[in-house]
């Protein structure tokens, strides 16, 4: 039984991770600032005596005693880390750095969710860890891009110099239950519109790529990448690439089977491109399977059931 | 005449920045940490009214009333930044956010000075300031490299999201008098070693290129920039271009004819290469010429007289 904290513990992936930590029996402290997680996602352990919330923002310092640290805060869709690029930047520097310095004082081993974002538009297919990355440092991604970058070089100028014992996750999108609503990422708008039998929203010609894994899936390797002996950056996505016009076909057929009427009108209209948006992403996830025996289990098709099946029951209570 | 703040104005740079701004009748704050910059290169100024200096470090804030501030503290030698990784990051970040509050509050311009390693060991050449770089985010040079990365995108992130006034020069790599001794650069390292009839050190196979330029072009250009129009980062650097094996010929058959007994029994010997060494650099500095009408006046040769004349001249006094 250890004492662990989730920082972003409120948000999608930090609450599944906070829910199997929970259950696998250890005390978990949860510290938010609630800017883009919900007490909806972890309300179910509220009252529970290993469990702890924290409302708190990671860019001021914290004082807790644990012996692991999960550091996720930060917001993690463009729309949300667009809409204020300084505090992202805070965000990913003084709290990395806050938390690097409390995983020094207190001896405690740190694990950092950085992202597939740190290779930018890659010019390398798939994406290796050894990869250095294709990044616009001051286009409009650059915040939060850029801030996940000199959050790992943070942590292993702190593993170098004060023997500070880290692990770096570069998470590829990943989706399931408790995705944000409103954050206009492509499997949360794509399943709400299908469901509303809106129009699907394709930004640019729809033949940019990305590899989306299931949150549980995640949630397995960064809980195995914690506990490992590996230190250094590992890839964890799935590596069934999409274009994002063959995911706007998928979910419409998977919304269709699955809603009541067993219809969905909803037609794929292609919308101006964004800047700097990436042309294609694909982990190599060979390292991960290697160091840590993980490879993806879900397949993307079963996780979007649960997904789809996530936002229906939302819609049903809150309309 | 204006108020005038340079950061790192004991430096290598910034005392040469002090020198031309005074002698244009500015007020000028000069603020250093001295960690590498030197009473020495601005003590002909103590005393003037016009001049004032402040022992500060930039990690912590500071409340001064300005026009204008050149940004420039920060170690810049790969020796010195990376002995204490975590201070030249903290130095890139936390220095910059508070000089970009500073000249938010007080509604300055800001000169930021980057630098060419944020295009890495570049895969376009020579570096066009559209170029996004190829970085190395976990490397020996990290600390340098993504500090001044991240510090350009806060540097855009103010300017869009508060309207700071903001000028970002990329430095190219700078030699003149008031170099560093012992800062490890190949300039300074290769003149001292011909002075003293030492081999001249090359690490790796001589083969890598840089493009070398005159610090009082460097300070032209940047003075031009902070008055300018133009906001986008603009490369400053000489495009003469030299391997390193031809770079330590030349000085070498300079600083013979400029020693008093016309020789220089120095060799060039071959040492391992460094990892991550960038293997070319060259400016493109069409931009500064078309937006600022800058070009280098210096050749690479007459700057280097007057530095190994500087450089005699130390050994002269100093030993
Ligand atoms: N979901 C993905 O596809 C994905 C991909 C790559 C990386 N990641 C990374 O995983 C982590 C979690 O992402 P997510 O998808 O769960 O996003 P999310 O927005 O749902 O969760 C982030 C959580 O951090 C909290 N937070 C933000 N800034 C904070 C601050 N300054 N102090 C305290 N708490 C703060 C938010 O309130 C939220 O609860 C992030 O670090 C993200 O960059 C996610
Ligand atoms: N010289 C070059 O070839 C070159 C090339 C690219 C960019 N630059 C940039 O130009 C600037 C000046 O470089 P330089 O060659 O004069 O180097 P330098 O080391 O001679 O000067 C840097 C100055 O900043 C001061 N300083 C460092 N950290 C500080 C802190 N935390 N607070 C206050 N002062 C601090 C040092 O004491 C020193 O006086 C740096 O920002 C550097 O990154 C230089
Ligand atoms: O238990 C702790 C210990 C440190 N920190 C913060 O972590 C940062 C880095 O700590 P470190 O000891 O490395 O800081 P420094 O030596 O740079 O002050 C500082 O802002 C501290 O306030 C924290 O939030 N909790
Ligand atoms: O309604 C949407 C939302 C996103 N996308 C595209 O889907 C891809 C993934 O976008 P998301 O924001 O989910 O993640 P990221 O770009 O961070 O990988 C990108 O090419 C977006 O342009 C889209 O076409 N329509
Ligand atoms: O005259 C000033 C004004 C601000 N700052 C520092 O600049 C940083 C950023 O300022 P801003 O007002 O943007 O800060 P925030 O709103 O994030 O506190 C802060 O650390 C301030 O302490 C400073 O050193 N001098
Ligand atoms: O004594 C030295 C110092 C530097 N260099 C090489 O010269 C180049 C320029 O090095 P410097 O440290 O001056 O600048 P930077 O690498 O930052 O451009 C690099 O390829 C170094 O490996 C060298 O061969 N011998």
């Amino acid at each position: 039984k250890k004492r662990i904290l989730v920082t972003g513990g409120a948000g999608f992936v930090g609450s599944h991770l906070v829910d199997r930590l929970m259950l696998m029996g250890h005390d978990v402290i949860c510290v938010d600032n609630f800017f883009t997680g919900q007490k909806a996602n972890i309300v179910h352990w509220m009252g529970h005596p290993n469990f702890e919330l924290i409302r708190h923002d990671v860019v001021d310092s914290l004082l807790v005693e644990v012996d692991q640290i999960y550091h996720l805060a930060c917001p993690a869709s463009p729309v949300h880390y667009q809409s204020n690029p300084v505090k992202t930047l805070k965000t990913g520097f003084f709290g990395t750095y806050n938390m690097l310095g409390l995983a020094k004082r207190v001896k405690a081993r740190i694990l950092i969710a950085s992202t597939s974002e740190i290779y930018g538009d890659p010019e390398e297919h798939p994406q290796k860890e050894t990869y250095w990355g294709n990044v616009n440092p001051i286009g409009p991604r650059a915040c939060y891009d850029e801030g996940k970058r000199v959050a790992e070089t943070l942590a292993y100028s702190y593993e170098k110099q004060d023997g500070v014992d880290v692990r770096v996750a570069r998470i590829f999108n990943t989706f399931g239950p408790r995705m944000n609503w409103n954050d206009g990422r492509v499997v949360s708008n794509f399943i709400l519109q299908a469901l509303k039998d809106e129009n699907l929203t394709i930004y640019g010609d729809g033949q940019s790529t990305r590899s989306f894994q299931f949150v549980l899936d995640l949630i397995d390797g960064l809980i195995k990448l914690m506990n490992s002996d590996y230190s250094g950056p590992v890839n964890l996505g799935n590596s069934e690439e999409y274009t994002v016009k063959d995911f706007a076909e998928k979910i419409i057929k998977l919304v269709k089977e699955q809603r009541e009427d067993q219809k969905c009108t909803s037609e794929i209209i292609m919308l101006p491109g964004l800047e700097d948006d990436p042309h294609r992403r694909r982990p190599d996830t060979s390292l991960a399977k290697k160091e840590l025996g993980w490879q993806p289990k879900w397949s993307v098709e079963d996780g979007l059931k649960e997904t789809i099946g996530y936002f229906q029951r939302q819609i049903k209570f809150f309309g």
